[in-house]
């Protein structure tokens, strides 16, 4: 298939160029002092709620900018911009992933000497934002509990170059079959170092351990 | 950006390729009497449960026979196969999609003339399945309660390019704050033929509807 091996050639070349584009952002946000982290996840596994209930938790500490990607629509933008906080959509148009050049100009629309946290809410989508780096200093994915616990048998990629996986919707577990365990030892099985936290964006449960942990990551990054 | 100048260039190529085999394959299988059903999602939204009572629904009328897609592992056609159902497992290897030549492979390794229905489960992604057309006489997507009741508004292009939304999990709509009427709304808007079913796979709520708009269309694909 000629094709395909072209295709793969071209991504090779872009993720290469991504690669230097990535590092240079991290760069950039290392002296204007912004921690920069990427949330990915399927569509639907709580991404928007779960940024909005962080940051009203810890907005007393960091301030706070958004940067939303989505093929389409700026619905999410709207909502985190409802709040007060500094949002940035960023249409992907058909692109499925957001890579680090797109990062960039949407960094580029924002006021980042005034901003200690950027959260990026990549597409949602499982396979391809695992293989762009965004340029962010941690990413955090989140797996919902309707979702099932077989997602990293078959997803694995994504779970491998996250620093976090968040189980959210931790409020369904009554009504599925979802087992937390699995959940986590798979994970675990393909990422022995990654963070597990347990939570419900919607109550709130379980939020404070993570909010810490994410505390404590930008605390050091911001040198506070 | 030159970059993505190429890579879209090479997409286009790929496409117009894709979308001959797509259509050599459609042929091939009015030849075998074959009608093949392609079901898109994104992951974990229940198209391997879907399937399995689907088929335990239909088998006294039909033979049916299932591709798996996934990036990684085999368990969906594992828990197909454990029913007795023709299964064959595609691994994409990091693609993201499936393409119509990928179908072709899989559909080589089944025997299609002791088969009357294959559906193609495709790989969990509620972006890019929907720019390739895999050869299927029909396609269906589902989106489920928890994933939200906007979706329809973020992946546009998936619900303008099926022919069926199943609406999944309506068991879980006592929990969550999913509005059907909401979603069916923007549903139609995108694509004002689409057919929409509310179904609960885990539970076999609904269940009929959808079942009995297959057979319908199976039979008359089958001209019996």
């Amino acid at each position: 298939m000629s094709d395909e091996v072209r295709l793969i050639e071209v991504k090779e070349d872009i993720k290469a160029d991504n690669a230097r584009v990535a590092q240079g952002l991290r760069e950039r946000m290392a002296q204007s002092k912004t921690f920069l982290l990427n949330l990915m996840s399927a569509p639907g596994s709580g991404k928007t709620r779960t940024i909005l209930r962080t940051i009203e938790e810890l907005r007393s500490r960091f301030t706070f900018g958004v940067l939303e990607a989505d093929i389409d629509s700026k619905v999410d933008a709207e909502l985190i911009a409802a709040q007060g906080i500094s949002a940035v959509q960023l249409r992907t148009g058909g692109f499925c992933h957001l890579d680090a050049s797109m990062v960039v100009q949407g960094l580029d629309a924002m006021d980042l000497a005034a901003l200690d946290v950027v959260i990026i809410e990549n597409v949602g989508n499982l396979v391809c934002p695992a293989e762009f780096d965004t340029g962010a200093i941690r990413s955090v994915m989140i797996l919902s509990v309707p979702e099932g616990d077989d997602k990293p048998l078959k997803y694995p990629l994504m779970f491998s170059v996250s620093d976090v996986l968040l189980i959210n919707k931790i409020d369904y577990l009554g009504l599925s079959d979802f087992d937390v365990a699995a959940a986590r030892e798979r994970a675990l099985r393909l990422n022995p170092r990654i963070e597990i936290f347990e939570i419900s964006a919607k109550t709130g449960q379980g939020m404070e351990a993570w909010t810490s942990w994410l505390a404590r990551e930008a605390s050091r990054f911001l040198g506070r």
